[in-house]
């Protein structure tokens, strides 16, 4: 089972149709948020699977999976990776008329300048395949929806305008999660990276700048560094580093421990990496 | 003029008014979106200045103020900064016939837990002050807002329960801009703090490991490092970058500009910080 952020026709479930052929895992179950999608794992048994977006090369990081990840981590792990080129489109019935449109917030804010030059009016709906049902539903030129090529397709609308994104290299990143210690043989991937969540010890001016130097002195390449709060106050801050995985990752670790309040190892995963366009799903 | 990120009632709306009393200017305007502020700015003359949020305690950054500091780095500054407790309340009729919640979602992510425990469907608007109208307009006990007080008073609508937010220590920095160049009179206010923008010269392990070492050599407090995507590719950034102002800032200016591509230092600024319950507004 490889349970997805729904509804049918996302950028999730795309790739999660790419992940059930590198899995060899067909049942494909789409879920009404990436809340869901942790507790549907956290319950299930035997080799069960989650797709959930992690990050956007525009918008940044989905704070929601970020948080999710580190609420879950006695349970669940990252398994792999995949980057999407996302291609957003202008769907509808006629692009004239319009005057209001649908989408979810990311996908809004990726085509702010679009949407801004025609004075359209936004509004954010779960997601972008919920616009398109949305606006097939009230079947009025009056409205749009920004949203992939197939969810246009799937609830039988028109395409009016592909590539609407402000910016052309547009690319979200989903990563495949599991419960702990599961056993499982992906197809293909290219190179292995890992991802740790840590907390500095206090709040000083050489805190993190000693955290990196660990990493420089293993010479190992960063890939993400991000701060998020840690919930505690402002001004208080956790790290969500990637990096490409050393072969001696256990020695990094255990020196990275003298510097930090924990740290937490998030997996050892295989990156994929692929456009939507060369997939025959 | 104060241009303000609206409508009425809105936490950004209350954070003016603080910022009001500072600059001692009255006339505050609610505008549509962060972006029109900063346009309403952009095209402003004389003294005027704009307020939108920057960071939450819980949701981290909002990401298109982010964006959008950058982008209008040549014409707008950050003159001040306010920290807000957020006591979010569940506004509406009747509590135990709630079904559907409206709110922004940040809101609605900062009340994830409160709302799951009830399984309130969420549907997202783009303010918390548009849910209280939609919902007063509404006139249904099926549908509820999450909001602030004041917001529930302006819609002349019931406050059913207080501080639902799922963590405590709920706070929301905003920013006072204004145009490059303006003399401004701020009374009171704390420390003074600075923000810079700032891209590394390659993708390589110590880069960000050599600007956190001058950092540390100056001895400069950092308050803030956020790391997001520079819109070219995933896996290439910049650095936002919130350090307590030292004496000697020019220098630590040049001697970072020997290891980034570009820094852009969006301001020296006063830091307030208070609750809006010990306010007058």
């Amino acid at each position: 089972m490889i349970y997805c952020l729904g509804p049918k026709g996302s950028y999730s479930e795309m790739a999660a149709k790419v992940f059930s052929k590198i899995l060899g895992e067909d049942n494909i179950v789409c879920c009404n948020s990436i809340y869901d999608v942790f507790q549907h794992l956290e319950n299930s048994e035997g080799n069960s699977y989650g797709v959930v977006p992690s990050e956007n090369s525009i918008e940044g990081s989905v704070s929601l999976t970020q948080d999710l990840l580190l609420e879950f981590y006695d349970k669940i792990k990252i398994y792999g990776e995949l980057d999407v080129n996302i291609n957003h489109c202008l769907v509808g019935y006629n692009r004239e008329k319009i005057k209001r449109i649908y989408s979810h917030p990311q996908a809004l804010a990726q085509c702010r300048k679009y949407i801004k030059k025609h004075n359209w009016e936004v509004i954010p709906v779960s997601s972008t395949a919920e616009a398109v049902k949305l606006v097939r539903s009230m079947g009025s030129e009056e409205v749009g929806a920004i949203a992939s090529k197939e969810a246009a397709k799937l609830y039988n609308l028109k395409v009016l305008e592909e590539g609407v994104q402000d910016y052309k290299n547009n690319t979200t990143r989903f990563i495949l999660i599991g419960k702990k210690g599961l056993k499982m043989k992906l197809k293909g991937g290219g190179i292995k990276k890992s991802t740790v969540i840590l907390k500095l010890i206090e709040d000083r001016p050489g805190a993190l700048y000693e955290i990196l130097k660990v990493f420089n002195d293993f010479k190992v390449n960063l890939t993400r560094i991000e701060s998020r709060p840690s919930k505690e106050e402002l001004g208080n801050y956790i790290f969500y580093i990637d990096y490409i995985t050393p072969e001696k990752e256990g020695e990094l670790i255990e020196r990275l421990k003298r510097h930090v309040a924990y740290i937490k190892h998030m997996g050892s995963y295989k990156v994929f990496s692929r456009g939507l366009n060369n997939l025959s799903v």
